[in-house]
């Protein structure tokens, strides 16, 4: 028989992954704090709880997938949170995209309940998440993945097992974004350059995502940075600032210059400032040619 | 029958294609400016030119594989070269990466003495030459690319047509290689950063090379990273920071400013002046982990 | 008669500053959490508080010179803290460089407790704060500022008014540190630049801080950065660092990219990671130099 | 008596450094290109030659203020041109802002002539030219420079001695302008940060420019940069591209970074783009408040 699971989280990645589990037979009980994003699960045959403790008293695994550090931490330590109930025999796992530091303190306070924290973060856009294509970065104690891996294989199309320190899966996703957040910018200037030689912008995602690159981040990118097309929103600009900012805080941290790291997040801050917060991050493009 | 083919330019990418052309079964003829370059394709069955101008006598088509602007210029214009003989129905296959400005004046001359020129660029290592794994980028008149279709068959995997104004080929090797050393800079700050973070450096290599960017250039380069294994190289450094500033000169002229270029121009000056121009270029690496 | 004074902070820039006020007559009594600090003060004449509270009974004046938020923190809201005491009539003249919005909570505190928050931001080294040389930029209410006349005019060389808006003197000193590095990485380049053409380094001191740039700035930093003369620190790198990411937060949370304060943000992180932030902040030109 | 004197080039800069000439007594013969815009100089005095090599059979001491490098390659080396008549005795004293290799190759043939080469580049705006409150940097042989003397001394505010080798003067020059164009940027940064901080743009005027930066640049450029006020330009936003392009070509060839100087060249380039050329070089100010 298929685990139960305790999700929060009904956005834009936390719904399609919830409705994945419902349909693959896992009993979900949901819970968001704005009620009614949770409804598209409900109906898809997801229970609802009050509040986060309260999925600790049918579940013992509870996922959670929120935007950023403090809704985790609320989801954690506020009134009616996880924290009131968390013990031994449950896993909390952790699939935000949440700083190094947050994830640290909640790691030694799961600890400290007996409870386990895993953390298996997730790359991917909403299509992604609907299609159960997300790669997942697993990391945390061995008896744990194990109880996850079956949830995990519903939600992705690969898992990568990063190690036993729970935090060195928010380190890859970080490093990932980056990635990926440094492959748009060169294409953006690829592009405009060719564009200004008499070539068509088309030509980067024609020729390079097809042969040098050919893989799913620049054939995603290179069409969209081509075509201007930044709305909808797959990543939103302002998220993907926010996750430049973790990288950047934590480079701090440790003392790591990280030029590239530093121009992205100029480009992101521009953009920001230029209220382009809800397009897609790709729109940093659109730096490049207001540069001229 | 196959073409004759007068080759011109025996290094590290010439030679393994002039190879791979005589045991294809074309005629070929070569000639370097260091004769002693030139053995191996003798050796192989190739006949040996004293000058470029002689090889016209007997090939149609002549292939130019050179290291930068001025070898090119030399081999048309200098005495003995092509510039000599050049006329109606020969056809000069250019496959060197060199600017813009140097193409638009070759261009100019051979359509003055009524032959074609074809820039083919090319994509690749010295193994993948052998490998005949080149990725070639192929602009001019449609009346020559026919006629070395089955030469660049031979070359590369794939012939890209990037349309009939053969610089764009130039152009389109620009933009190539302005992207690979931007993901090398990428994957060198991730790498350093998941370093200390206290994560392996191997880890963008085995994650991410094999999911979100599952293609040649991050799976050839982030291993090499991440193990600092920069020599021998597979495309020197030294011939890195001339292509970047092939690409900025033609961003200066066009007025495009091209902040990520400048970033890996910036690494790469400084490398040469730490003495790392006979490294593969990846080695920008080391700039970042000297800067901690 | 002179005013009383109580003055928070024997650091390298407050202990001489307490040192003047004492030589010009004032009362002055002095804390410090770390007590011997104060010593040299109350051999001077100053006497002595346990606690920043109780200086608050005998002095309406609180003068405070700490070197980052936490500290004016702990001191304003800590056991024994200013806040324990404040009240009308009270004023807290803080020259520390702190954060805009940690000022803007301490502004909101004061004026709950119908005391004046009055900030003087200080430009200067030790050995300018010794000879009341220092630079001062004041901000608030006037009738706090007319208190305090004749103490800033024992301690600097010239009082500029920025307004009524005492966060207003904050932002002022982050843009003078800003200024202040960016004309170091300058001089840097500049000095690298003529060495590397055959040039002696102090070229840059002798031709240009005796004309266009005749001023303090350049006069101060063009000689320590030709000699390498990084110790003493007369400002020490760490804290250079601090006061740039004070700027860049700031900058971060009104949407201001500033490409040249993240390239001095850069130079800095990397001195502190190679082991420099004992030394002054001008050992960013150590950077340049290793480049190459 | 007065020296009598060559002098080519009647530009902004030109034009009212021969007119000062003229006024204390020198004995002035014009060239220009543009006949027509000798004209002022011709009306207040001087005589009127018809190509540069005439200018050799009167006066012993010409003095070339041209734009940029293949100006003054064309005076000297082009037909009518300075080379036609040089020879022992003769002085060129050389005050444009030109590359070093450019120098080197005139100071070689000068020295082949017999002639001697000096440099003298300048520093300060038309107004400044016309005020003779320019700054002069010399550099060559010792005799020449006596020579000279007088003539500078009506010029110029000072004189900087740069030592025996022609082309120090050079390299000063260009050291010179990257630390203005630095300055400039700086200020820029600062000023856009205020403001969205709620300060009015002048306080860094205000405020630096009359204490640590209490000196011409910051004076000049803190007022235009707070009025954007780049019309009409002191020094053209294009002829500062062009200066800066030597600084970094320069830099290319000693293997030196300059990371400040790149993103003054973006900031130039990207002004250039948008049809800014014709304003002052401080109009990249405006690059800062259109990234928000």
């Amino acid at each position: 028989m298929k685990d139960s699971i305790g999700f929060i989280g009904m956005g834009s990645m936390g719904l399609p992954m919830a409705l994945n589990l419902i349909k693959a037979g896992f009993q979900v009980t949901v819970y968001n704090r704005t009620h009614n994003k949770a409804e598209p699960a409900i109906k898809a045959g997801a229970k609802s709880a009050k509040c986060p403790r309260d999925l600790l008293s049918d579940h013992a695994i509870i996922i959670t997938v929120l935007s950023n550090d403090q809704a985790v931490e609320e989801v954690v330590f506020g009134k009616g949170g996880l924290g009131e109930g968390l013990q031994k025999g449950h896993i909390h796992l952790s699939m935000s995209t949440i700083s190094p530091d947050t994830s640290k303190k909640l790691h030694q306070f799961h600890q400290d309940k007996g409870a386990d924290y895993l953390v298996a973060t997730i790359s991917g856009r909403p299509e992604g998440a609907a299609a159960q294509k997300l790669w997942i970065f697993l990391a945390g104690v061995q008896r744990a993945k194990e109880r996850v891996a079956s949830i995990l294989q519903t939600l992705g199309q690969k898992t990568f097992d990063i190690g036993e320190d729970p935090i060195a899966a928010n380190i890859v996703k970080l490093c990932g974004n980056f990635l990926i957040i440094s492959a748009i910018e060169a294409i953006s200037e690829a592009s405009m350059f060719a564009e200004k030689q008499g070539l068509d912008r088309t030509i980067i995602d024609k020729v390079f995502a097809h042969s040098l690159f050919a893989c799913p981040i620049y054939q995603i990118y290179a069409p969209i940075i081509a075509e201007h097309k930044f709305e909808p929103a797959g990543f939103k600009l302002s998220l993907g600032l926010k996750d430049v900012n973790l990288l950047l805080d934590a480079a701090k941290k440790c003392e790591q210059p990280l030029p590239l790291a530093n121009l992205v997040h100029h480009r992101l801050l521009s953009a920001i400032a230029k209220g382009r917060g809800e397009m897609d991050w790709s729109a940093i493009a659109l730096g490049s040619s207001e540069e001229t």
